[in-house]
């Protein structure tokens, strides 16, 4: 399963607000439309953001060169510049996206230097788009091998939002954990939240679970703690969209409540992302940018309205939770226990430098 | 605004589940009506249950008479034991529907022993029915009296599931307490928890305070945790469906998870309720009684499925708050602080006794 496919020429987002009752797919051959699928959510997930919108710059110098024959290669160039910026300006808060948009913006770069035709800049860019999402599926699964060795036998899990093959190329961060734990045939039963406003675990985990034959209980998000205390909940796992340099780690919203509740009955909480995800310029959680979405995802569900007309609402998309709520973070690169600045830096350094 | 109207020989419901958006009223002339009422949620709110058990006793002694003349007395209280068994099978967790059902089950009793007539049994079921309505509307304006003991200038609160006029007969527990703090001009703002599955606070409480002009904001249960790390909420009120002798609360399901976050964040967390939640006989939360609903509730929203089809969903209607994380309960009698078995036994003794 996956939610972005590329045939070298264009790329096809299938339309994630539809599901799980519709498979629709919407064609891209803009950065335009891949800016507005990112916006509205048709595709979203911070590592499938990164590729969506890696694909977007591709895409637009395809266009723009079908489009205009006789565009200068530096003409080319300041517009494929401006199209990283706007496609920079679709959300705020997931980390990937800066992450892959700075890749392509270094490929113009390059190209500038090195007297790059037309042609040739948009095969590279082009090519770094496949790289990126061919990249993204080795990750996930060395993300979901290094997540096993967090276990020694089966367990009963609860995830929040959706981390699997539709938030990434294909596989998943936390569900791919999830995923690789259920082949080594250690996954009791997995609890899933809803994950309001947008129902990612309703309509996206529960949904990618039951294709996998994976045992697994929806519930809202509310009922987590009670079942926390009823024994049922042996570990926690979800993915990120922003890492700071201390660990402070920003992910959907609801996020930071299961970690205060893992604290509060000794439950491991394990944060699961590749190191696109990290923000090593951040310094603290406190300076991530938090998006605040329309109020009506919060007022409505699936478009029907449910609250009171006049009533107001607010719709932080994500929160953030403190590294010292943080038992692991995983990696493709391995696990940092107990994240903190130092633990951060340590491993960055072992990977060969700073991001 | 009240969601019961007792006419002296007809009780009106209005169908809790589809406001906001309409306002209909059920007549209920029986007691399996009023049965149907409470088992499918048009009416609900601890409170309001207990008094609409209440009047369905008296209008079902009212129709036993009116369609069997012949009738012997012992006859109809037999029938009439019967209704209270039956109304008492609606809903587990909420001891205030067996609170009222005692105290008809009691005048049963009394009517036997002192050889009533068909008519006398029926004015005094009645009598007793309009007293618990009565007696809750005063219950609550002096919860709101004790409640506003706790604060000492404008607060924002935060509050989950519905405690106002429609959960009660009139005026509401912590939504009470809420009014009477707005009477006084000390509401900043109203964190308003959706509420899930059953959408009381996105349906129910927004409606409330809407139509009190008290300033409040919609968000989902998942963002509580968020707002109270923003320094963004002052103290956490909510209801209780029963509390145990040792100070235990059983309250709508995210009830624990809110007091968990409280104590977190070293914010108050208070519960409103009348005497009448406590029951003394169970000693701990772990033997209240939890509902679990169908399991529909969590995978559709208001009728309109979300989930794919074949996925499990679970849906307790309730959890249970350690005492230990209650700041102080707030009753119509005064405020409990720092609940535990000792201080719980001492103030009852103070009421004169031991329920």
């Amino acid at each position: 399963m996956t939610g972005l496919q590329w045939n070298g020429d264009e790329l096809l987002v299938l339309d994630q607000t539809l599901l799980p009752g519709k498979s629709e797919w919407v064609r891209c051959t803009t950065a335009d439309a891949v800016a507005d699928c990112i916006v509205s959510m048709k595709v979203r997930g911070a590592p499938a953001i990164g590729a969506a919108a890696a694909f977007g710059v591709a895409v637009e110098a395809r266009r723009l060169i079908t489009e205009h024959a006789d565009l200068k290669p530096s003409e080319l160039t300041a517009k494929l510049k401006d199209t990283v910026e706007r496609l920079g300006k679709t959300r705020p808060t997931a980390v990937n996206l800066f992450w892959a948009l700075d890749r392509m913006a270094k490929s113009l770069q390059e190209c500038t230097a090195t007297g790059c035709t037309n042609a040739q800049i948009a095969a590279a860019l082009r090519e770094i788009a496949e790289a990126i999402a061919r990249d993204d599926v080795a990750v996930n699964r060395a993300i979901g091998r290094y997540g096993m060795s967090l276990f020694h036998g089966p367990v009963s899990l609860l995830t929040h939002c959706n981390t699997g093959s539709l938030a990434t190329v294909e596989y998943g961060t936390a569900l791919g954990v999830i995923r690789a734990l259920h082949e080594q045939g250690w996954v009791k039963q997995v609890w899933v939240d809803e994950t309001r406003p947008f129902l990612q675990g309703a309509r996206l985990t529960a949904y990618e679970l039951g294709e996998e034959g994976i045992t697994h209980t929806l519930i809202t998000d509310s009922m987590a703690g009670h079942f926390m205390k009823m024994g049922e909940v042996d570990a926690v796992i979800v993915g990120a969209d922003r890492i700071a340099a201390n660990g402070d780690t920003a992910n959907k919203i609801g996020t930071y409540s299961l970690a205060v509740l893992c604290q509060h009955h000794g439950i491991p909480f394990y944060v699961a992302a590749p190191l696109s995800t990290f923000d090593l310029q951040t310094r603290f959680g406190g300076d991530i940018p938090i998006e605040y979405r329309n109020e009506r995802e919060v007022l409505e569900w699936m478009g029907q309205r449910t609250a009171p007309e006049g009533t107001a609402g607010m719709n932080p998309a994500f929160d953030v939770t403190p590294a010292e709520l943080i038992s692991a973070i995983i990696t493709e690169q391995g696990v940092i226990h107990v994240p903190d600045r130092e633990r951060i830096e340590r491993f960055w350094a072992e990977q060969g430098g700073t991001k």
